[in-house]
């Protein structure tokens, strides 16, 4: 027969810390700070197994769970001296929740249980303080009334039954608040809300302390399953499985008179991580005075003057805690009449400056190790790093001054702040002023690039999370919203509408793609230190103690991780950029939008609006020198480290202008009619463009263009060498489904490497390969195998054609799926390891069968993501390519993927 | 050592039949007829194993090759009593290709080898007939020339070297034919043409017939890798690793005189399939004089009475051929001064209706059993019998006269003749007049369908042979014509220019959708006689031998085939039609075609336009007693068979008009300001329709659509069962990609059974299943499984998203892909195996893996597709669904691949 209760108190505890899936979080950690000989008011814990016993047999218990919690009953008595339900020496319980994961706020909880007439009489006498005795009891009949009894308001307009009493009372004696009211009032309140009970109820409110349990317990147990709990777990990824535990102990209480209180705080400074004492206390008051913020709480350090003897016991009691779980803790006390008391202890929530400093100090501490350092820090806080930062009190002070203007996704974190333009163009050419912009566009696309590069952030009204925007935005380090759909832009006008408010081009907006918060003003920002030392190299690391600690974790990283970790880059800024942030190598260098350059989307035009193959080579020729150019810039900026170059990849009809007036000027421009480029549009028009004319498609179709590329990249790649640098490039086949695509690509590049090298009469390694972006790539990558000399995952798209799903589409269905739970997170952000995963290990497995040692990469945005990053190292990959500014990530990820492995006993056959 | 050459002659073969692969097609019937005693020219043949040995040996023979030939040449001097190279008796051969599968005219042939002056001297003397001789000469040095030596015209607009030469002699003699030349002339020619070769190449011409042979040889097995055979051999999926036989056999002359003819015929009549001999043959003449078509040949009866002994040999020999070969044969035959020799014979091509008399005659003969039969016959031939049909002669005419349009991609087969319209309402009032209406549409929509349906014919600009005009056709078994880009709609104008011309609204036009042909002008056309016999019950089966055929061949189908077909229709007559073709149930019964019904799309479009679920609600409880009338009609044609009803899937959009007229129409009907349609529009807007918003993700974000067509099928279910008929739905969830979509989709609709069997006191059998359509269905099969009680798989959607491919845009680079033999056949008409089908296999596993006996079909356009249904027997599904009119051919394609998997020899373990 299973155990069911857990007792602690008296210096001894049945249960210890890592007993956290039978005793919940609380109960498991109450036990430990029993054991260590902490002052913990004594209890007991009903194990989860008895709630998940409770939901599999009708809500029954377990026959022997009477009795064991009879006996902790009385074990608890005996710890405190005290007896529930006696009328001399009462003692009083607070009965609570705890789940293996914290839960805050979402299931029930009931304080001073065990209150009835005759215990309320023993207590005033053992007090002498019938207010207090009084206000305890009238709070417990409210709170067993609504919890267990279920009297509430029932509509969204009702008041609550028992505060029209309060509010019935405080009327007829002429008060004002609550504590205005007698203990006679308070007693008087009592009988009427028992009474208001068993009118709403017709049962009779219990007065038998056991009686009471019981009712806590099972409504404890109830609160497992009600609405806010399950929306809870299914945001956090909580097996509803797990069941939640019950601690019932000893009540002790910080308002018993001014040598009394209570407090919260962390062992260390969860903001910057110094290891100081940092929290807050109340002298007579409760926990829920603290977090109701009624009454301001004192600095911790206040009370090292105020009671020095109980702040002694404290820090030390800190110490010990960090010793005995070698980490921040996060701890609750209360001071009952001079004598402290531990409620709760968990690890400590903190900023990546705090994770990563804390991390650090305790290695040299040596409470941990390295391995454990890293397990520490969640990748993805590593942003927080990197981004410019608005002073928080500032942005505070905007928003209260109702200066917010709407909110949309927080697609690329950081905080800007510009003047607002509505076009590309207008971006480009404020910038050239020496303006600092914010470009807002409905959405945005490849034409839009050199805007974005010339704006501190931007702004969009429609898309998700991997939108255009979003991903060139990720990529190029910009701070972005999107999908903020309550801004209507006017374009014609120059100005937008918002909520009411209209924002006309030149207004001054700030925006946080931390958290989705667009401004209106102007909200200083400022690089952040890792920043200032690694890019804009205005700072010197030895005097920047932030970039010390980002140094030493990524050294750690870089130990242990198994994955190289590349960069999607197009501009040798962006190359350089990544590898200040650690990149190995480009995973992805789209050449399409090299065209949007400088001199580049002219002949790319002419290319597109050729009619005959001669045409097209002539335009193709002016091409040339311009992607040489810029691959020359890449190949120089990353050393001798592997670039993978994409050949064309989006449809035509990107590079041309869909509105009229434009082609017009374009048709001027380019000395032809207005007709043939709307013409040519026409024609390129497609009802799916995700799965049209696009990829290799295109360089099949017109392998002229590949032609170019390849003389781009591999005459780019001989002057390099000539001019002293090594290269390695890879060319890159997009969108193969078929090994023969990728062959009749192969054929094309290698004529040219071997015409080049012989022209140039020089040498180079390089690879040719392909991107397994569609399914029937990952299905038949045997055969592709044969000719491809490297994989890389495009996992974008093979999430699109995967799952059926256009990104750019699914925000009307997608945000509902994952609050549905359908799927547990957005798969455009983690990787769908059932769906496309599954195909990824296919096209692992069938590749590595053709080609044992074949080089496997990712560069779909998931390459950046801490989950995806993991999964991809599960399946043995060897290497993931992010953006610039999620190298440090990955690395980390990678790192912490190759740990979790270590630690995981082997398997047995 | 392998046997290189194979003899045949003088009533002895080395080789048979069925060593196609080794002698190739020609060698080894020419052995096989020697063998049972036909007269044929004796001769040898060299095996493809040699082809294969040159082109691996970098165009070298195998050693022993020459003494094979040299003993082959003996044996041949000796059957025939003449001598190659003789002076006296001299023998001349003939050089031809021949490969295991027919390649007419792709590669090279050499009459009359082993001449040379001293030879022609002797032929002289032997016949007395010094033009023949010189004339063959000169034509065999032309021929060598060309093909051996390569002297040939080198520009596209060069004149061939040797008439250059003839056109000199005969301008210089004055005469117009080349007749008129003497044998004088002639012999002039023969030097003047090997003075030419020497000038041209700095050979001399070869005079020694052995050289002659080898030269000849060589140039064959050369021919097999010239451009048009390689083209030819992709197109028909013949190896290149084949290669070809060479033939070298005794030349016969049927240009001897009087006395000597040639014929080419075919055992039974290749049209009608009666029991007649069919061909045609020309007295003194040579083979190529009847292809030329410069003499007119006579039909074969009338050598019956021409040469009675010939043609009662001739008749013999037929006899003979059809009881040894079980089929109707293709022969040639050459009579030399009144002795017959066969030169040729191989299986005969034949229409339909041929194929289908000879194969029931000739089980009736008892040649074949009647699997063989089904062997025998085409599943896709069988079209040809259910189309309405053009006068072949009115036709051909109308061509002549030059009344030909243009020309598109014949999508539905058959011929279609009505006056055109550009719009399906036009359509539709036309047909209400009595009109027969060709409607024309650049491209059509689900908004067209009752405009289709109201027509003879569809004509398409755009749109490739699976875009929705060609789907819908084919479902419909309309005559219909995609891609015909020639055709510029002006539909403000009520006009179109095509090629010059402008067609206007009720001018004739007639398009044959077996040809792809557009013509102006009115082709009488009518019904075949199956269809009369099944569809318009106008005919009685009895007075019906086509149908009787047809019907034979089916009950022999049905006797072997494992797959269940059902198919796929929208309306109780679609159905009727359907199960007159053989139909066992509805594999896909599309609900979103019956909401442009009747008094249904104003419902429709007003729960589109709902802001609330209430409105939503409101709409959709008027749509509810339409739905349930459309089921209980298809129910009760159905009559108890399965019917499989697909939820709602496409995308909303589609319900609403696009332009502003018709947006400002509805909105007038409907009360409400046109503004609030455009905006809905714009909202439903998406970049990718095919990914976006559409299929049970509908379902899953308004449930209440789900609830109501639910709800419509059971009520209607329960209203037919009462009526007397029983009913067995099973209701289909569109691109399920996640289990967690089909498990939220079937609980509303197990909810809706529930209540209505309730309601309405009754109970009936029922299935909840899925469409497999997105790959992760495919990949997550076990999971879905655990819910679905049936898969069907969606391979139009399912190849679009393993491919990558829209279909509504891939005519720009799938029909070169195809071209290119990057794909062997557009896998939206043939089922991509390697791909698709590999999705397909994994789901079948998964999905048996979880229920072993889960019932899987495919509803695709491919469940029509002969080679596609054999694919869906050999991976074990129950059913193929396809359009009405393919039913037969998938039964017939079902069968077969039945008897195929039966003739396979067990796999060895």
């Amino acid at each position: 027969m299973p155990k069911y209760v857990y007792s602690f108190g008296g210096g001894r505890a049945e249960g210890k810390a890592d007993m956290k899936s039978l005793l919940g979080g609380k109960g498991a950690n109450l036990a430990e700070m029993t054991n260590i000989g902490l002052p913990v008011p004594a209890g007991f814990t009903i194990t989860t197994e008895v709630c998940t016993y409770y939901y599999a047999h009708n809500r029954h218990y377990p026959t022997s769970l009477a009795k064991e919690v009879f006996q902790a009953i009385q074990k608890l008595n005996k710890a405190m001296g005290m007896k529930f339900g006696d009328a001399v020496n009462p003692l009083l319980v607070s009965v609570r929740s705890g789940a293996r994961s914290s839960m805050p706020g979402m299931m029930d909880t009931i304080l001073n249980l065990g209150m009835n007439d005759t215990v309320a009489e023993g207590l005033i006498r053992k007090t002498n303080n019938p207010r207090f005795v009084y206000d305890s009891y009238r709070r417990f009949v409210q709170m067993y009334g609504d919890v267990v009894m279920g009297v509430r308001p029932v509509g969204k307009h009702d008041k609550d039954p028992f505060e029209v009493i309060i509010e019935h009372k405080k009327k007829q004696k002429k008060v004002h608040l609550d504590t205005d009211l007698t203990a006679e009032d308070l007693k008087d309140l009592v009988a009427e809300f028992k009474k208001a009970i068993k009118k709403n109820t017709g049962k009779d409110f219990p007065n038998d302390p056991e009686e009471q349990i019981w009712g806590a317990v099972g409504a404890v147990f109830g609160s497992w399953n009600n609405d806010r709990a399950i929306a809870y777990r299914k945001m956090n990824n909580i097996p509803g499985s797990w069941g939640t535990a019950v601690n019932i102990q000893a009540m002790v209480y910080g308002n018993m008179g001014e040598n009394s209180g209570t407090g919260v705080a962390f062992t260390r400074n969860a903001a910057t991580g110094e290891d100081e004492f940092y929290g807050e206390y109340l002298m007579n008051a409760q926990g829920e005075d603290v977090v109701a913020g009624i009454r301001t709480p004192l600095p911790i350090v206040e009370l090292k003057k105020a009671r020095p003897q109980i702040y002694k016991q404290l820090d030390n009691i800190r110490r010990i805690l960090e010793k005995h779980f070698r980490d921040m803790m996060d701890i609750e006390f209360t001071i009952q009449e001079g004598k402290l008391y531990m409620l709760q202890c968990r690890a400590g929530k903190r900023t990546a400056l705090a994770a990563l400093r804390i991390a650090t100090d305790m290695v040299k501490e040596r409470l941990i190790d390295d391995k454990e350092a890293l397990a520490r820090i969640e990748p993805d806080a590593l942003n927080q790093l990197l981004r410019p930062v608005f002073d928080q009190k500032e942005k505070a002070a905007a928003v209260q001054k109702g200066l917010q203007l709407a909110s949309g996704l927080p697609a690329g974190p950081g905080a800007a702040t510009g003047r607002i333009v509505f076009n590309a163009a207008d971006a480009e050419e404020w910038k050239a002023k020496g303006e600092q912009v914010i470009l807002c566009r409905a959405e945005t696309s490849p034409e839009d690039i050199r805007g974005m590069d010339a704006s501190e952030g931007i702004l969009t009204a429609f898309g998700g999370m991997t939108s255009h925007a979003a991903l060139v935005a990720r990529q190029m380090g910009k701070v972005c919203i999107v999908g903020c759909s309550a801004l209507h832009i006017d374009y014609a006008a120059h100005s937008m509408k918002v909520n009411g408010k209209t924002i006309r081009q030149g207004d001054w907006v700030s925006i946080d793609g931390s958290t989705g918060e667009v401004i209106e003003g102007k909200v200083p920002t400022r690089p952040s230190e890792v920043m200032e030392v690694l890019i804009n190299k205005t700072l010197d690391p030895k005097k920047a103690p932030t970039y010390q600690l980002y140094a030493k974790i990524m050294s750690w990283a870089d130990t242990y991780r198994k994955l190289n970790i590349r960069t999607n880059a197009d501009q040798p800024d962006q190359a350089q950029n990544a590898v200040a942030f650690g990149a190995e190598g480009i995973g992805l260098c789209r050449t399409e939008h090299m065209f949007f350059g400088e001199g580049k989307i002219g002949p790319m035009r002419e290319m597109i609006l050729s009619d005959t193959v001669e045409q097209r080579k002539k335009a193709l020729a002016k091409l040339l020198p311009l992607q040489r150019e810029d691959f020359e810039g890449i190949f120089t900026a990353m050393g001798g480290r592997p670039v993978t170059i994409r050949t064309i990849d989006p449809p035509l009809h990107e590079f041309l202008p869909h509105d009229k007036a434009t082609q017009k000027e374009l048709a001027k421009e380019m000395g032809i009619r207005a007709e043939r480029i709307h013409q040519r549009v026409a024609e390129l028009h497609e009802f799916n463009p995700m799965l049209g004319f696009r990829g290799c498609r295109l360089g099949i179709i017109y392998p002229e263009i590949t032609e170019m590329q390849s003389r781009a990249i591999f005459e780019a790649a001989a002057n390099v060498i000539k001019a002293g640098t090594p290269v390695f490039p890879e060319v890159m086949i997009p969108l193969v489904g078929n090994a023969l695509e990728l062959e009749h690509q192969a054929k094309i590049v290698h004529k040219c490497a071997e015409e080049v090298m012989k022209e140039k009469k020089c040498s180079f390694k390089y690879l040719v390969g392909t991107m397994i972006e569609v399914p029937r790539g990952a299905v038949t990558a045997d055969e592709i195998a044969k000719t491809a000399e490297f994989f890389s995952f495009g996992t974008n798209d093979l999430t699109q054609t995967t799952i059926g799903i256009s990104r750019d589409d699914s925000a009307r269905f997608l945000m509902p799926y994952v609050e549905k739970d359908i799927y547990a997170k957005d798969p455009f952000e983690a990787l769908d390891r059932a769906g496309v995963g599954a195909l990824m290990k296919i096209a692992v497995e069938k590749g590595r069968g053709t080609k044992p040692h074949l080089k496997i990469g990712i560069c779909g945005e998931h390459g950046g993501e801490p989950s995806s990053v993991e999964f991809c190292h599960q399946i043995g990959l060897n290497y993931v390519s992010c953006s610039p500014f999620r190298v440090p990530i990955a690395r980390l990820a990678a790192a912490r993927a190759a740990l979790k492995e270590m630690k995981k006993p082997a398997k047995k056959k």
